[in-house]
Formats: C-alpha cells, sequence, structure tokens
C-alpha cells in the first residue's frame, strides 16, 4: 500500500492527506516527529536526502517528496487539476507562490508562536513575517474576490496548498478576519465531500 | 509576439530565457530593474500582483509568473519535461527544492555579495546561507554523481532551473570545485545546442 511519511500537524504534510482524502485513494500514514530529529536519521534520509516530510514511498519502492509535487502527482488527469495548459499553468504559479512567498511567511510564523512558544530570540523575525504574510494573505484574497475558487470556478490543488497553511494562520498571530474573501473560501472548501480536518 | 519581462542577471528570469532558447521559442525582453522599484509600479502590478520578475505576458493578454510554472508550461510536451508520470513528478520535486531550499540560500547569497557588496548588517544572514547552501549543494552533487542529469540521463526543466543559480554560486561565496559532479553537469549544459550565456 502507499505509504505516507507526515505529521498530520505540518500543512505540507496536511495538503498532501486532504487531496488523498478528495481523491479517496488508500494509503499508511507514518508519523515522524521533526522536532525529535526523526526526519534526520540514516534511515530516513535514505527515503529523503532533503531530510524532510512529507515523503511518499509506493508500492514498488520509489519515493517522492516536496509537498506540492505530491499534489501535482496526484492530481493528473483528475478534477483537482485543469484540463487546459494555461489552467495547468495557473495551478503551478500558486504553488510556487505558495512555496515562496506564502510557506516561508505564515508557517514559519506559526512555527514559532505555536510550537516554539514565541522565544524572544525570534520574536524580531517574527514581526518581519507578519508584514510579509499579510501581504501573501491579501494576494490570495485579491484573486478570491473575483473567482470562487484560486484557478477558476473549481477547486484545485492551489486551492489545497494555499488552504493548508492559510486556514490555520491565526495560529501564527494573521487576522483572518481582514480577509473576507479567504474566510468564504475556507468554508467552502470545508464543506466540499471528501472533506477532513487538520487533526 | 510573447512578451517575458525580467533581468538577465537574475537566474529566476535567465532559465526562462535559457528554456526559450533551447526550445527556439521567439519573444521580446522587456528589462524590468527590480532595484530601481520597476517591479512595483501600479503599471506592473497589473501585470503581476506579486511584483516579481520573470512575468510572461502572451500574445492574448493573458500573464504568468512563477519561473518555475513558466518553465513547466513551455516545456509540456517537448523534451524538456518527460513522457513518464513519476518523471514528471521527480522534475517538479526537484522545481520546488529549488525555489524552497536552494534559490533562497544560492541566490539570497549571491544578492548580499554581488549586488549589494556585503553589507555589514547583513553578514550574519550571508554566513547562515553558506550552511544551508553548500546543504542544497551536496544534494544537487550527489543525485549527480549517480545520473548525468537530475532526472535520469536526458536534461529537464529541473536541470535548467537548478542550473540558473547554481552555476553563478561563486559570485555568492560557493566553491563549486568541492563538488565535481556539479562542475561536470555545469559543462553538459554549457555545451547543449541552443544554450546561451547569462550575460
Amino acid at each position: 500500500m502507499l505509504k505516507v511519511y507526515g505529521d498530520i500537524q505540518s500543512g505540507n504534510c496536511y495538503k498532501v492527506k486532504l487531496l488523498l482524502s478528495f481523491l479517496d485513494i488508500e494509503h499508511e500514514w507514518l508519523h515522524v516527529n521533526i522536532l525529535d530529529g526523526e526526519s534526520q536519521t540514516h534511515e530516513f534520509l535514505k527515503k529523503n536526502p532533503n531530510g524532510k516530510i512529507p515523503t511518499v514511498e509506493f508500492t514498488d519502492g520509489r519515493f517522492l517528496s516536496e509537498s506540492n509535487a505530491i499534489l501535482t502527482y496526484f492530481a493528473e488527469d483528475t478534477n483537482y487539476s485543469s484540463s487546459d495548459k494555461f489552467g495547468r499553468a495557473k495551478i503551478a504559479q500558486w504553488l510556487f507562490f505558495e512555496q515562496y512567498s506564502h510557506e516561508p511567511c505564515i508557517a514559519v510564523a506559526r512555527f514559532i508562536q505555536f510550537y516554539l512558544g514565541m522565544p524572544i530570540e525570534r520574536k524580531a523575525e517574527y514581526e518581519a513575517l507578519q508584514i510579509s504574510g499579510n501581504k501573501a494573505l491579501a494576494l490570495i484574497n485579491d484573486q478570491l474576490s473575483l473567482t470562487p475558487y484560486l484557478v477558476g470556478a473549481q477547486i484545485s490543488i492551489a486551492d489545497i496548498a494555499l488552504y493548508a497553511y492559510t486556514h490555520v494562520a491565526h495560529q501564527g498571530g494573521f487576522e483572518l478576519a481582514l480577509y473576507p474573501s479567504i474566510e468564504a473560501w475556507c468554508l467552502r472548501i470545508k464543506s466540499s465531500p471528501g472533506y477532513i480536518p487538520m487533526a
């Protein structure tokens, strides 16, 4: 059976769990505790030399990592991708935006506040992340004021990827009530058939 | 004609220029100077609300941004992608690795040293980037000691994306002589038909 190495509290892992649930793909979830160093063991580095989760192991023993590459793989030729070349490109645009401009702000602010309990030596970094994180949220909100989902009228892996850390952004100090189109979009995703919560 | 807004000295822009050259796709290159704020003007933000280059404008007036989404778009169904689903997923894995674990280290160290002239207030950040950047380079080198290109025997957009900042990593203080498989790979890419240098 397909194996997923991850931590459901990590947005990067949760997005994979959410897509697999939407697609009803059977899998075994193997918990990896990164704070205990479980992603840096010799055994784990054979699965993903970059020492990160999520990592999936196919039944033939091959591995795939990088959450958004995993989403792209499983979404191919399903309703969570697009049948149109430009549509697929716009989905990819949002996926790269997520890993470059969104996750490094929202997820790291959440890590500092929610996991580490806001240590004083990371307060300046946390404050800077509020600015860049709110810029990312504003860009998402602007798009969602035009279309119900990030790439048009249908949910795609762009929404799943950006939903993962956005819907728990309050745990990183972000105020989602400032972004009404994001709040409405979160409700749409939560009511989608097959939805599962983060924890 | 296809328009590309970019700065050829930026690896993220150069990777697009390099793929378009390999594919012999005619385009107009419009220089954008980010240090002069040209990516933050009202006019430019209508093209890409995130205010980043590269951004491409298709002849029908539609826009696409995020360098690796642009690469994915143009590579689709060409020799720079893969005809195999798992191959495409591994290419995507390297593209996301590039934007999350490589570019934020190598490109930012290069920016601090090469563009900003190593200001003292960014010295600590620069030193930290040497550690994470060398980790990224080691991962690339390990893969290239097994296969001539990042995903097997053929050049793909994974190579183009990672070549862009890797081949100028010395401008960010990285010593490529420590990574012989990377050096050999750089020579293979430089000798590919259609290759154009960064500047």
